[in-house]
């Protein structure tokens, strides 16, 4: 169909290939510049000891999909979102959550493979990029994107660019400490980061250590098995209006919404955009992190920032973000690739 | 001299005029493309209760300078450091230092006056665009620059780009909350900011609490009167040995260096420059600085952010950084200007 269209164009219709690489699966999809998203598809991420196998196997999920839109000749280049992702390298280094450990040449890897152009970043900067051409963020030159999922991740837009700092690595905003000396991080061994506190996993210590301190006190949270407490069982019994559970949120939102000041005094965002699957508990965390914010902010910042929900799928947001990528392709990746086709 | 020059030029010999307003002095100085300052000069900026009288103090006093260098021709633009200064708006706003209250349209009054482009930011933001060009963050695309004061002052260097944010209040670092709940801000109200613990200030009161706090300890600070304990006193007594003056260096710089690790996992910068009167302690506080930053950083940031002092004089700083807005004003800025001199 579109192998057609481009015989009345000037230039063919234009795809890029936008892949997320997550520690249990790997999603792609295929995008235009409107960010409609077609022929997506996924692999598992554990299948491969060996990464060469995973990204052969990686190509060959990917060709229907090629050929659906007209072949690899419509296809710009592929864009990658993972994480630890290193926008400058093009490599992924010491990502906790994938089984193939190091430094994993990806962009080249890929770029070998499919002889097209491949940039990388990691996914939080991919949702971020995905945000501001296609979500929340469009229009806007500064914003920051939170991702509130098991852990917190982040992506910093300033200046209508995204900061990926001097390595690569800029916008870890989830390992900031919040309060020093405060809770032990499972993976780093920090304490009192954000993520500790802010993330699905934090939510759930939360509740837990309420739970334990206060013995006498009723909570519909005593019915779950300790290790059954999620998140999300601690939002359902808050909406059923468990006195323990809405004290959950109500720490969890101080706890972000004062994080959130220091973020807005470092870059002075337009807006700052939550995402993942934290979002869902809604007002009973976007009040709290509000009120806590506005109150750690100098006069001059507030009741400026908008705090916004990401208006993005969840699960089409780094794929749009990593197909982003492709549209700004750094002229140095170009001419990386060895025998681009035309 | 520079009027004989010209007639052998294409274009005329240009200069910036730079001008720093703080709460006590207003500086100013001529400055070249290569960043020499000449024909420097002050006023006092507390004598004219009127803001209009201030900027025609300032003009009359500015005029030996421009014409020892051939006359008002040969300046191109006028850049201007201020304690809240809005890059966007070209106004101080809400300076708490300044006896002129509430939002002052500094750029429009200046280039009314001088009939040049005026450009205005804060003064940190001005420390750090002088750094850029002439000092320590040469070459640099993203580093941190902190100003360690009688407040703390920072502007932050991303992309290469000074990030203003949207409202052009970015980079208020000094304010962003490192002890939650701990000492009280004395001009702002907030509790456990940066400044309040890193600031000269904030290191005599670290002195003070100590001594208040453990009497039967000796200290050469005890045979200062409390008022009198400052942080040039407590450096002192802390090279002859002093324990308690030694200590608040330590607590000094566990917290500055804390606060650092945090603004390295945002902007993931090549170095962080140090500035201002506290820097003279030397390693007495970078020592401490450096091992906590270093810390409290996820290994991905371990080992690879310079800490660096500043390579340029504090007088010369804000004024370089001020004309170096200059080389860089804005098309808007130089379309509002009325009756522009050829």
């Amino acid at each position: 169909m579109n192998t057609k269209q481009s015989d009345f164009l000037e230039s063919p219709v234009e795809y890029a290939i936008g892949i997320d690489i997550g520690g249990t699966n790997t999603k792609f999809g295929i995008v235009n510049h409107r960010g409609d998203i077609s022929n997506r598809g996924d692999i598992s991420t554990t299948n491969h000891k060996e990464l060469n196998l995973f990204i052969d196997e990686l190509y060959e999920q990917l060709q229907p999909a090629i050929n659906a839109i007209g072949g690899i000749d419509f296809i710009k280049g592929i864009g990658v979102g993972a994480p630890n992702g290193n926008y400058y390298s093009g490599t992924i280094e010491y990502a906790p959550n994938l089984h193939w450990k190091g430094i994993l040449p990806i962009a080249k890897l890929i770029t070998d493979r499919f002889k097209k152009p491949c940039t990388l970043t990691n996914d939080a900067n991919a949702a971020a990029i995905g945000e501001l051409m296609y979500g929340a963020g469009r229009g806007m030159r500064d914003f920051i994107m939170i991702t509130l999922g098991t852990g917190v991740g982040s992506g910093i837009i300033a200046n209508g660019q995204l900061i990926y700092g001097h390595d690569g690595f800029a916008g870890e905003l989830g390992h900031t400490i919040i309060r020093p000396g405060g809770r032990l991080h499972w993976g780093t061994g920090m304490k009192g980061s954000l993520e500790t506190y802010a993330s699905a996993t934090g939510i759930s210590i939360t509740a837990k250590e309420i739970l334990d301190e206060r013995v006498g006190e009723k909570s519909l949270l005593r019915n779950i098995a300790h290790e059954k407490i999620t998140s999300k069982r601690v939002y359902e019994a808050a909406i059923q209006g468990d006195p323990i559970a809405n004290e959950v949120f109500e720490i969890t939102g101080k706890i972000l919404g004062e994080a959130l000041a220091n973020f807005v005094m470092f870059s002075s965002p337009e807006a700052i955009i939550l995402f993942g699957g934290v979002i869902k508990a809604g007002n009973l965390l976007l009040d709290p992190v509000k009120l806590y914010m506005e109150k750690n902010l100098l006069p001059i910042f507030q009741n400026k920032v908008k705090l916004l929900f990401s208006e993005l799928k969840e699960s089409d947001a780094a794929i749009l973000g990593a197909s982003a990528l492709v549209w700004e392709i750094k002229p140095e990746v170009l001419k990386k690739v060895p025998e681009m086709e035309k």
